[in-house]
């Protein structure tokens, strides 16, 4: 079985969103990571923030990686976001993941997106996945 | 007061993470909207399919139009999705909204992403918003 | 396999707690039911309406019907509920099921719970279910 | 303005739902509470363990008790739940919330339900509240 490290360089290598939004992966391990990310203009909306699919897709990512780190294949199949702090250009992004439960084919992460240097909670994200039969 | 289709023009004019999507309106009334996009190859994932952030902000991008087409300025506090069926490159999607309630300072939304051959459910989204004193 | 009928018997018969809430099942096929049941003083809160978790668990007692009426034991993971409308003693309401999706070892439905008398929408209810490898 | 301990009592005087759950009230401050309570046999369904509707109703009951401790009333409006470990009959059940944000109308809580001696988590709720411009 491959590392969590080496899933998470095969996925990033073809997860062409992950590299459009410039997600940095600082830290990989069994059933977590550590992702950083930039905002930049090209992610806001008409409010002149950070769309709220920015931080979903960041924390959706961090889901994707924690979750497929140990070398089962995981989708997504609900997840939810409560957005607690605009983002402006420029701020910078960290996605923090907690393992709630891991069973046979179902796990649930929590993953907060905090601000890089106020380190306020920007939004608290949900998400569970099913592991699939396929490994990497 | 604009009309629903002068805010959202106002608000596609620097929505530019909706502009990077290529979101197209096809219509725009009170509480409503009718969006259509086209899946690309930046917005796969590392599993060769569209990355779940990029039905969430299309869905989150509709939420934004309707809930702001009164003229109050309207922001999302609460939203959930479900992701029922895979996205391909040059997938075509729609979004299909229904206000579910509309208080005072409270509006509730439920939005299916609708594969435009298909016609099949791709994503369930619900949105929460807050309609704050201002407006557009 | 037994039939839908059956299955909702037995879980009936020792859902004690759907017995207490005074639920009666008004049909049931697979993958559906539509369920009643009427506010009772012993369900308000503290602000004289019913609490929260009345409508959360008749919409989790008709997921937990729908779900299971195909024979195969299926239990809840994730569920959300909006609340629109306020109950108060003596409402009744209906429960409607739609089965949003239904795969190999996942299944997503949304409940939407109904003022029979208003014909209001009361709250809206999400639920994604597991379906293990045991029968009925 | 009543104390904390003022307005839950008021509250639980005439909440006989949370009453007939049995629940305890340990501790309650501004923005935050600590809830006890017991599975009793009525509160089973037809798998023999506590119908999902309970650890939901005991949670929602905490975000009301903490949300209004500041005696502005507050009402739930969307809340999801993740139903992690099964309980069953005489398990006691702890209730911790955190206040994730509160503004002046919008406040969000995550409440974790414990299992009293094995400490393990049985569910997560996160619940967002609208803070009405009436007071206890």
């Amino acid at each position: 079985m491959p590392s969590p490290k080496e899933i998470v360089n095969v996925m990033m290598a073809s997860d062409y969103f992950s590299q459009w939004l410039g997600i940095e992966v600082l830290d990989i391990t069994e059933g977590n990571c550590r992702l950083k990310m930039q905002i930049k203009k090209d992610m806001l909306n008409g409010f002149g923030i950070a769309h709220g699919g920015i931080a979903y897709s960041f924390a959706d990512s961090a889901l994707a990686f924690a979750s497929n780190s140990y070398g089962q294949k995981a989708v997504s199949i609900e997840t939810s976001i409560s957005h607690l702090v605009s983002l402006v250009e420029n701020d910078v992004i960290l996605a923090e993941v907690v393992q709630q439960s891991n069973s046979h084919k179902i796990a649930i992460y929590t993953i907060d997106i905090i601000h890089a240097i106020t380190l306020k909670k920007v939004a608290l994200f949900k998400g569970t996945v099913y592991k699939t039969d396929k490994n990497w």
